[in-house]
């Protein structure tokens, strides 16, 4: 899992890419990369996100944790072996309880966007086994991390 | 890969289920089932039913191939080994090129539905390599599956 | 995974057998089911074994864990969807500080073996972080489970 | 799946070298990266040898297929996520119909090899259904990428 150079790389509206290769493994009977796998690149993706922007170690100090509420994916080109996909995430939303991340998966040898798709985390607190109000410096390291700001970071719906 | 009886399963409004069991390998680092299973499971419940309902045998006789648009996915519970999942799938929606299908998966150890999310299905044609108005006979091969019939088989938006 | 009939299963020699479904997604792009499948089938196999024989109780109760020291199998016949298998697992020796596992894989379309090999778990002290001296009621727990026990059972090999 | 540097990678005796990222979700619920990947692994690096040697193309113009007859691991240490792979492979050995392939998978965090293993491939003739004696020109693909080629290339045993 490599660094996308910093400028340059084809998703410059996310705050977070990583890049990965297809195998050939991925492929399912089709002779197309399965559908499960823009899932398991979204996690992929959503954790770096919370481990290069701090949010991770917070959580652990705060004895809080991530829990996905859900996910979806638009397949919009079918990929293939071989090939590499730089896939981008950022945060949308930041709700009271929750936030949103964008999705996308660029194909470098289609050049272009190859599926995208959102995610809504909650944040969890492990004491009280509950959903909790996102603390103020998760706020603010998500804010820190996003190059606009995240709008909203206020919100209180969930 | 089993049918679950066709009276008393436990997703009475689905016209297809199939039951799996949950495997140790499929939870991830938390010690839960790993979110990409929903989507296999999904994969799984969906063939099952284009199988069954004839649909399959009709898209091959007639050179169409179904090509998944998108897929979202709810976690309600979170699920652990052992335990066995039940997987539902009904046509919810038959448009003019692509049908919706809706998806549950009850957790038999839990007594309740874990997640629950939709797919949608693009009927292609191989031979032109676009999207093809949903053919007569497939429209009928669903509707007859379905209990209670597709609302808007004959629906004309996408 | 449910458990195959106790007599009349096709693998009598087996101490343990379990019952998956191949899944449509199991496929890769050779239209076959993918050879890792097979390690996901005699892990789940050697888990369902370990639970069963009360080994893994034991082995919680005694602070150890069994570690996976190496895995080997030989694929001999190609296995596509639909289809169900039949995995069995027995413990073919008992050494010092490590136990050996066979493995098989019965297609039930097939009506035949395909793929069978073998593991061998080390027993693991996570007091002293080292192999560790497999404990009494452990070997005793194999060969109750064994039917006809299991030779070299005091065996002083690792 | 990049190619690691052809001077100063850590498995010099290995012909053929990918480099690829350790997920988040190839961990188990052990929290240790699962036994399943290492045969990902392996089937990756096996392919992309199989193509850079140009032996794939002469397969596929010959049609001829390699399919896999068994395939062992031995696991030495524990990986985690995050961590980068090195996975090399080899071709040991030509008989008359099979070849045998060597791998290894390098941590670049503990910079050792933490598994290792072996894969038997046979050539499989897709017209006569029936494994064949490797043509001449393929062999000579193999010995021509192994640096210090292929010992026993003329071998006749099987």
């Amino acid at each position: 899992m490599t660094d996308a150079p910093a400028l340059n790389h084809p998703l410059p509206e996310f705050a977070l890419t990583i890049e990965l290769p297809i195998l050939w493994g991925d492929q399912d009977a089709f002779g197309h990369v399965n559908n499960t796998l823009s899932f398991r690149w979204f996690e992929s993706a959503r954790i770096a996100y919370l481990e290069r922007s701090g949010m991770a170690a917070l959580m652990q100090a705060g004895d809080v944790g991530p829990i996905l509420a859900s996910v979806s994916c638009n397949f919009r080109r079918q990929l293939r072996y071989p090939d590499t996909v730089c896939i981008g995430a950022r945060i949308s939303r930041l709700g009271r309880t929750s936030f949103t991340m964008e999705h996308a998966v660029y194909s470098v040898s289609q050049q272009t966007i190859a599926s995208d798709g959102s995610s809504t985390v909650v944040v969890f607190d492990y004491k009280t086994n509950r959903p909790r109000r996102i603390p103020d410096d998760l706020r603010a390291a998500a804010d820190r991390f996003e190059p606009t700001g995240v709008s909203g970071s206020k919100g209180d719906e969930a």
